[in-house]
């Protein structure tokens, strides 16, 4: 944590601070033994140790497997959450606890403060995120997740796929940098 | 509207109003020329026939075609805007003017205000919303609208997916008396 | 009902819809024994027979008081609700239920959709709807309300204070009217 | 920062992180000369250096005046933003910054997002917090802000009132270890 705070918040006054938040989306029920959850671990801990905060939806599965590889990395997450306090906890490995009370339209939420956003594994919630984001201009990497198209086309629309963790931390990396579309 | 307000309102005291409303969800950017916008507009005009209440985005394209159909059948619309009432007005037929100034976070409460939905055609917000249903037990029928595969399936999740306006009016009604799922 | 509604939706074509709701705000835990609630009561009528659509918060107390007046003059109520669909109902005289599924996100709402408000009694939510009101423009009456007055001010600012339904009504259409500030 | 972030996320590892966070609430547009300015940069210096993640609106006034205290004195910052990326940025000392796109209903993320707050001056975004906090359960200091009364009370209710900022951060740091109410 030390280096990565003295990276993000000291040393570079410079850095754009708009841009220093990559998020990870995924649904919560998925456990360590699934290949997603070793995947969100794995890119967790590699967006930690490049010095960007890891935003996630702060629940189980694919969301928890992000925060604790970014933990262990020293980095800090970023949890927003569908529920109150009282509702119930965030992850254990959740730093900045945002309780949004509204459900699933923080989904919303979720995207519009990513600089850029890898999804990982299916449900409805991720998918909801896959979308929202490219409504909203945050660039989006699939691993492992949906496969979606228009009406009438033969082919999914233009989204970066990525075949692993490390090619969609890379990707995310670049894609935040350029500032979104 | 005579016939529709007696038999939502006033006759029809035993109805369950929580079931009366339902969506028709589809991008703001096709014109009256497109067979998409037909469609909405047929669908608008058959669910207010039949006495429902049509909900909307309350913008353009896919959204004026339903309201618009609904109008002329003398039904009542509701239009769930993402701006404010400086930001812009709803289309000309949307009866029930909801703004939010929440932006796209709207789109779960255009979801979970409804007892079933029609997506019709595509859009990334459109998608948001057939995902948002999904997640939030919404039952949603697609009408030349996406098609989407969750990662490492074959086949398309159990989307009811009609290939006319009237299927499409048909499946919604029945999901809507159903009460969800 | 079949008079209202030839007025709002009908007739008069030309009515700028985006004027047509006024909203009733107040605390769910007063009783009809309560003054407050005979105060809602008469405000949802009088409003109704004049042609507003009376959109609450759709739940107790004040918010049934309101719809239930409004009701009884064959006028259309909305209810804006806190919760889902599947967290519990609105109150029985609500005709057009929206479900925001937001907890208290949604007093955002409630004001941003009517073209003047009412606030009557006390309460904590309905003291963040007055000040919701005064912040994004839209004009609210109190009666029988919260008295407010800002840091090193001798006096409350510049509310609209009733004191009889009749009163608080006048102000409210009058506000609506001239469309906001 | 080294300090805080130690303290924060490495070596209490035992400590609750849903209650390190304490809110700053008040007006965009008090200038560096106001008393109320001075005020909220002392807070949220105070706050910094006992430990605590300081949570504002993330704009201008009272919420730059908290940053820069927390920022001088090493602490993290969060920013809940009514606005997008696009529509414009946060003030300079936001080190994490949630954007919601949601207007005004952020204020209810705001408050159900810290372990306490402390409202300074005044404005009526301001007040609606207060009022979102007392409703919602969130411990709530008043410091040269709103006097609020019921109808038929004269008294203001039992708000917690301090005198200086030592005073307020005291009784914020209290409730927040308490867990709110």
């Amino acid at each position: 944590m030390k280096g990565s705070c003295n990276t993000l918040f000291i040393t570079d006054k410079e850095m754009d601070m708009t841009k220093n938040i990559i998020g990870v989306f995924g649904p919560g029920n998925v456990s360590d033994a699934d290949e997603e959850w070793q995947a969100a671990f794995s890119v967790g801990q590699q967006l930690a140790e490049r010095g960007y905060v890891v935003l996630t939806g702060g629940l189980g599965g694919i969301m928890t497997a992000a925060s604790k590889g970014a933990r262990e990395a020293e980095g800090i997450t970023v949890g927003i959450l569908p529920g109150t306090r009282k509702s119930g906890p965030a992850n254990e490995y959740v730093d900045i606890h945002i309780y949004t009370g509204m459900g699933e339209a923080r989904n919303a939420v979720n995207v519009k403060s990513c600089g850029a956003a890898i999804a990982i594994g299916g449900g409805y919630g991720t998918l909801s995120e896959i979308a929202l984001a490219l409504k909203c201009g945050c660039p989006i990497i699939l691993l492992k997740s949906w496969s979606i198209t228009p009406h009438g086309a033969m082919e999914p629309p233009g989204l970066l796929i990525a075949q692993t963790p490390e090619e969609a931390v890379g990707m995310a990396v670049l894609a935040a940098e350029k500032g979104g579309f």
